[in-house]
């Protein structure tokens, strides 16, 4: 494993996941449950080519480096001080075969992405609308959170640009913009063929849907059984852990 | 309760709810959960105006008769047999001055509900694709399953049309149309607040929808806890039994 340098603040975590490590400063973001749960219902062909947006730390492409057989994953982060890091992860795990790092604001991809020339994409954009809530005042995290950079149309427009006829789109995000996400989805043809809602208990709302979107396809979909956090003990499910990995 | 005259091959049952009775033809189109569960999802302001396309025999108005504090709901079927059989149960009830049962396809509703003038609007669609699946040969189930007489858009057309600005859109579904219910909801400006997955055991796909949208309204949406329907003894769950009264 490389040496990589910290800068002020950061830290190396283990990720748990085959001896992977992860560089992360807890000022700025860090991953969630989210990425983790993207990195396992995503599902890549052997071979494949991968971007992720919205990158961030790299947290995505990282995990998904030993999960899949994905031949390579193009990682594109806006933000100057994350793309940094996630390219010292990419070093500390020596992964620079596998994943290169391109700091881009995703409008820009056309650049470096050709048209219909990926497999899959993946992708953990912010949540919420410009103006709604409370913006972080740190702009770190108010990027990764709030849509300031790119909206959700951004998002699919561009990966419906970047992905192969039949590729497929895999996407983390709230509930509550469901229908928005699906109707938006349709519009640029990305159908949507896979959801999946994650419940923190069975007797709770769902704070996650993890989506799948197929380039091309003709409607129908599948709503997959539910995704359980926390069972009645307050312990993590088995599922999670073992399906999940988390 | 009056007497009605029952058809060959009808029976009467009771539904459990308020002393109330159905008249039905197992031949034909028996009601089913999907019915109950809508008739315990919708909700009716006191005094409201509803109206039920699709009604069949009548079972959910007939159910929310007794649920809520409606003024009035018409009742709407395109099939002279079951608009018959609803007809009598109305009669059976002694229900005739809140339920009137209209013989027409919603497709017609214009020539008997105003524009703008419903409070809501519940339906227990075909769930089929004219032309997908095996058409059942029997004419009645057919047009109760398959989009014969009027497609999803249609009913969202009409549904939008009848309602009040405001004014609230009630429906159980199939969970493989999602993304087709949700996006066409948007269009007609029926916009999806509540949804809400029934899943027969915990560690089961979903079997069915229920979903809300409310005329007019801006983005933004609630997708409730799971609905379960049994339990882990095969029972069904306490919820079902308690808030559903099924």
């Amino acid at each position: 494993m490389a040496e990589v340098e910290l800068r002020d603040g950061e830290r190396i975590d283990d990720l748990e996941c085959s001896g992977l490590k992860i560089i992360q400063d807890p000022k700025r973001f860090c991953f969630g449950m989210d990425a983790v749960l993207l990195s396992g219902f995503a599902k890549v062909p052997e071979g494949g080519e991968v971007v992720d947006y919205c990158t961030g730390t790299g947290i995505i492409p990282i995990l998904m480096s030993a999960k899949t057989k994905a031949k390579h994953f193009t990682c594109v982060e806006l933000q100057p001080e994350s793309a940094d890091m996630a390219n010292r992860s990419i070093l500390l795990n020596d992964l620079q075969e596998r994943l290169t790092l391109v700091e881009a604001n995703l409008l820009d991809a056309a650049s470096f992405i050709p048209a219909g020339s990926m497999d899959v994409v993946t992708v953990n954009p912010p949540y919420l609308k410009e103006g709604s809530g409370i913006v972080n005042p740190s702009s770190a995290k108010a990027i990764a959170r709030h849509e300031l950079s790119c909206s959700l149309m951004d998002i699919l427009q561009e990966s419906a640009r970047a992905l192969k006829s039949g590729g497929h789109f895999y996407m983390v995000h709230r509930p509550f913009r469901l229908a928005e996400i699906l109707s938006s989805m349709q519009k640029v043809h990305l159908e949507p063929k896979r959801i999946r809602f994650v419940y923190p208990r069975v007797d709770a709302e769902p704070v996650m849907l993890l989506v799948e979107g197929m380039k091309g396809a003709g409607s129908g979909m599948v709503v997959e059984k539910p995704l359980i956090i926390y069972d009645e003990n307050g312990q993590y499910t088995k599922e999670l852990k073992e399906d999940y990995k988390y």
